[in-house]
């Protein structure tokens, strides 16, 4: 459990606001890892934490990636969650979201070990089913929402955009979550693709911590990112996954991925000196 | 597998439009079912089917009461989705929703038996993300997809009655999706507490069949259902969990849930006649 003072302070020591996202996947990992192991996929994170895990203050395996191998897939994502070290915070990337109790049972699945066996201190979640969606995973003292606001696909001009009342539909998002919890409890997802909306957003948000995907191998600019969107306090977790996992496909790969997670790092010393946060 | 062909031909066949819906709680289960077997709740599930399968037309679980039990949970799930009738749609309710390729890998999870080992032939999804979080499912050629888009929960008010451009965010939902596929491969979660909103429906969605929750435990009423939105091919599949699963907590559950859905069988038989359908 990572409380927002915790997290700063993480981010102010680590000097870095670097998310590793653990998108695994078993087509895409050194074959002598898939070969030589039985459970490939955890062997594979357990390397990449090892390598990274003073490089970053999170990490954020995506359910997907876990849920399709079935049972054994299940296994990996319960045995990474309790790997992941307690100085980083750890998000599950599930964008779960029903009617209130069924909420309820995705927020114990995620958040109580008692009940699926892990304990991550984050989810994002999906806003389109409003208010008794989201708050029965802020139920859980101590852990966090984050919920999808400006996502980085190309289909999030479907909807996200969409002009509600002068504003668009996810600054509405923003705005209306924001009265759910407060900025030590919901964080957002916004897209790193469109950083000059980061300023924007910072009207509706401006002391949430922002999760940032799409740095990297979907093309986002860190340096405009920050340009709008950091704040005193930081506000931003910058997510990478490809670009750092599969770094290399030998028997270096986690040796390449802590290079490419070390030079984001420094990038993102740089921003934080800039902005004064350090 | 089943056509839009193969549904309409099993509703009239069983003049029923019923899905049962498997939430099943291992809270709520009878205690000689939870003491006496080694998988209690594929045991409850196995015998609700047995005393239904003949009423309905599709059964529903919803994924968070597997998930919530790790492991075991969806093992569970996986049994009840191999036992599921082929005549009756299998639906899995998981409302996912992710960019691309992790739709992609959500779609092979519940589509695609080699993945996970299950192969259900619909799944609600989730719409914020916009296009490319929903055609991947569509790849998957036969499968259809299920999308929210008006819920019966209290906080559907928050975003999707919004007003966009003179209508509704979930009419902006129901009228892009079905750009996107045809009423041979979309359908629409329309939550029963609103049975006067289905006229308005029915002028976006005049063809898709409407996954309609919310009669009975949650206050839906199924004539006022009907009068609004059931069409010449009946167009409805309502959904009843609680108030058949849980109709009696003793040793005669199974029957009394055949009791429960032999009612809504009858009074969808009388709508189904009325509607012309049969």
């Amino acid at each position: 459990m990572l409380s927002r003072q915790q997290l700063i302070q993480q981010i102010k020591q680590k000097k870095s606001f670097l998310c590793v996202g653990l998108d695994t996947d078993i087509e895409k990992i050194p074959s002598f890892i898939k070969e030589g192991y039985a459970d490939p996929i955890f062997e594979f994170n357990k390397r990449i934490i090892d390598a990274t895990r003073d490089l970053c203050i999170a990490y954020k395996p995506n359910a997907a990636f876990y849920e399709r191998h079935g049972v054994p897939g299940l296994q990996s994502l319960i045995k990474t969650s309790e790997y992941l070290p307690k100085d980083c915070l750890s998000i599950i990337d599930a964008k779960r979201g029903d009617i209130g109790n069924t909420s309820g049972m995705y927020a114990r699945t995620f958040f109580d070990r008692n009940a699926a066996g892990m304990d991550f201190d984050a989810i994002t979640v999906a806003p389109y089913m409003g208010n008794d969606s989201v708050t029965p995973f802020l139920a859980f003292e101590g852990k966090w929402v984050i919920l999808l606001a400006l996502t980085s696909s190309v289909g999030s001009k479907d909807f996200q955009y969409l002009d509600v009342d002068g504003q668009t539909l996810y600054e509405t998002v923003i705005q209306k979550a924001n009265t759910w919890a407060g900025a030590d409890r919901i964080m957002f997802v916004v897209g790193a693709t469109k950083s000059t909306e980061f300023s924007n957003i910072r009207k509706f948000a401006p002391d949430n911590f922002l999760l940032v995907p799409g740095v990297g191998a979907q093309g986002g600019n860190l340096q405009e990112v920050c340009q709008y969107g950091i704040t005193k306090n930081c506000g931003l977790i910058v997510n990478a996954s490809r670009s750092i996992i599969y770094a290399s496909n030998g028997e270096d790969f986690a040796e390449a991925a802590r290079a490419e997670a070390l030079k984001l790092q420094q990038e993102m010393e740089v921003e934080l000196v800039k902005a004064g946060v350090i």
